[in-house]
């Protein structure tokens, strides 16, 4: 039998974060403050701490993994590389199909692979208490179990209508010690003020992050931790490349197209970033490869978007940042990949794109869903309708390749599992999936409110 | 960093099941028919393919796993062998504590190891469609999945009340392309007789085995497949210990006691059978190991039932077997480890019980909560409530070794996840679980309905 699952040992979890900043053609452009100056690290030592700012601000290329938290990603890691040869046959492609397989988390994604170290960052710092905020429950499920590694207490704003239609997430939380408080709460200045103006106010992700970052401001023991968009947040992903050119390297293949789901960006970067690095360092095969952000139609950041200074959130807390937006207010269209839903991407993946170095391509939501059914009839694993935007580009791809008979070998990453999503897949089945028309009046809109800065 | 989780090669998947029947000391009792006489392989095969019967009679020790299920078992076999190291620190116990890891599969149990090669023996046979029951949807899913990735169409006939409460189980099979018919249904005699008394009857487990072995016995093409109490459905999963054994060769490690949660019996067979033929061939260490059935106080087949002919459904559709039972129309507390909810036991695990080889424990519901919540915050993995049993036993025995001070080497089958549960733990956490008392009278009536055979 041919293996069709390269697994690597435990020892072979990568020791150290490939860090692209140190390999990128033109310097970084500076996060901006609301005076349009470059912040200063002590404005964002209230909200970080010390030994995640430093990861941030760095341009070392290797940055070790401490023991502590290689010990934790062992729990699941190195997660496996699959050979997808049942799709293969079943779309009759000359094509190879690979896919790296981070569903096998405790959370079941890849967020935990920066929760984790987050996590430990901030114990050995002195933090006494994380917050955070979430949407769908992936980033507040994957840090509650972080924290719970670590004994650290975890708040979770979690957006109020998700708190009522996602118990299940919610319960993970819970499970793993997490507190989850339905945003806006009586917690908090921001969310006193817009419950005495409305009791009902439903709660967006804009909000939960105001929430949670006032806490933070606010209490000298408690910090912030952000899920994707960051440049540490890419770092502590690339795990999933680095494991997985060891696994391409096992069986002596090698990828000529890589696929990932991009909304903040930090799954694509995990998986490409090392790839990059490779083509950086002189590597001709690595120079040779294609990587494809894969976003949906109704969000679509990099192919629509503008390269501008744009605040990260819809309320301009943050700073500004040098990235691919449509618009910090635009509200995306209400797909199913929640994780997708982000007006901007981060400023490293932004860059790449700017530069040339990497490509992007947007889908529609049912074409998605009708991938994902199909990878999942083929190989077992129903995806998350996040990671059905990659498997629905590479099916793309792989059937190109039936019609020119070319055998390229593909890659996507399968970044988590759906068993949280089983509402959208009902929805898919019922007929009920909308493909949203390209919002292009919201965009236009949302686009003349850019800062003018930069 | 020592290994804590012991993976193996696609390679060492196993090439033959291990059928315990070669090795019994005893000879199995004969299923008994309606007329007290033992059952004939004809009237079988009105409902079971031919090679499955021949597994099922089978005396052979070694069964080869047919090259084309050891394919389909390669999209996530082996499951890992984990050292609980972060729970045996919780517990500040000296023993070791090991489990393997069965919530991988697709379905996220151990239930397609099973599924898979009975999808595959109808297939050689020619049956043209597979039809079954599930409660909760554990079986259900894992032989849509089984019969997806070989072509044959499934019905699932799934217990109304869970069709309405377990939409997420449901849709699961829907995407691997099962059919899901609430039962009772209007497909079948005893479904409209059902409706025609009353149209809102909720349906039970008894009811959807009646509908589907209706169906394969009314229909040539069609035939039915169980997921748990038949010697071949055991057979099949002792792909779970003979794997473990293997791993535990590999890390120099040898268990002394073995804990499975045990409901029909197929997943302790699954880990405990393989040592257990160790032990009959002679080999000291194997015979030294105590084997531990986990099953839930509410419904204590082994522990508190007798060992006599009865059937395997509540309705008397079945042939009688010898096995530990509460009688056959003893309806269990509605506790949230459905898997566990059966009034009897598979023979061959009865006939153990009944020779010694292996003993049983009872657990209450809410202390097999408390241990899945400490397991998850310990280990990342949210249990099933089934797998929880095993994990309440194994806990216990190793605050008994944290008293007594004995390094005793502890292996638990945790038998899957609990992503598709969380509304039991929802219960837990609002503390709303129940500690059912022991349903003596129901046993006791139950118990005077034993038919008068064997």
């Amino acid at each position: 039998m041919k293996p069709t699952r390269i697994i690597l040992d435990q020892s072979e979890i990568p020791t150290h974060w490939y860090n692209i900043a140190a390999d990128l053609k033109n310097p970084p452009a500076p996060s901006l403050g609301p005076d349009g100056q470059p912040v200063t690290p002590d404005r964002m030592l209230a909200i970080f701490p010390g030994p995640v700012l430093e990861q941030e601000m760095s341009s070392e290329r290797w940055i070790p993994i401490p023991e502590e938290v290689r010990r934790v990603y062992a729990l699941w890691r190195p997660s496996p590389l699959c050979r997808a040869e049942r799709l293969e046959q079943l779309l009759g492609t000359p094509a190879k199909i690979f896919y790296k397989y981070e569903g096998v988390s405790p959370a079941g994604s890849h967020k935990p692979n920066s929760a984790v170290p987050q996590a430990y960052l901030n114990k050995i710092a002195g933090t006494k208490r994380l917050v955070t905020e979430t949407g769908a429950g992936q980033w507040g499920s994957s840090l509650s179990f972080a924290g719970q590694m670590f004994g650290l207490p975890v708040r979770v704003f979690m957006v109020k209508v998700s708190y009522g239609q996602k118990p299940y997430r919610r319960l993970m939380m819970q499970t793993w010690g997490g507190e989850v408080i339905p945003s806006p709460s009586p917690l908090t200045a921001t969310g006193r003020r817009l419950l005495a103006e409305n009791p009902d106010n439903p709660g967006s992700l804009a909000i939960a992050i105001s929430e949670a970052v006032e806490e933070a401001v606010g209490d000298a023991g408690t910090k912030y931790a952000l899920g994707s968009v960051l440049n540490h947040v890419l770092l502590h992903q690339t795990v999933i490349g680095l494991e997985a050119k060891k696994q391409f390297e096992k069986i002596g293949e090698y990828p000529d197209m890589i696929f990932a789901p991009c909304g903040g960006g930090c799954n694509f970067a995990g998986v490409t970033f090392p790839f990059l690095g490779d083509a950086a360092a002189g590597d001709k095969r690595a120079q040779k490869i294609r990587h494809v952000a894969v976003e949906p139609t109704s969000c679509p950041t990099l192919t629509k978007g503008v390269y501008a200074y744009d605040f990260g959130d819809e309320s301009g807390f943050t700073p500004l940042m040098k990235m691919y937006t449509l618009g910090h207010d635009f509200m995306p269209p209400g797909i199913h990949a929640g994780g997708l839903r982000y007006h901007g991407d981060s400023p490293l993946v932004s860059q790449l794109y700017h530069e040339g170095l990497i490509e992007a391509v947007a889908v529609p939501q049912v074409a998605t869903f009708e991938a994902g059914v199909m990878f999942a009839r083929a190989e077992g694993i129903i995806p998350a309708p996040e990671s059905a935007h990659a498997i629905r580009a590479c099916i793309d791809e792989a059937l190109r390749c039936k019609e020119t008979g070319e055998p390229k070998t593909l890659f996507f990453n399968l970044s988590g599992h759906g068993h949280f999503d089983m509402a959208a897949y009902e929805s898919y089945f019922a007929g009920k999936l909308e493909d949203f028309a390209y919002p292009e009046e919201a965009i236009r809109a949302s686009m003349e409110k850019l800062p003018k800065v930069g």
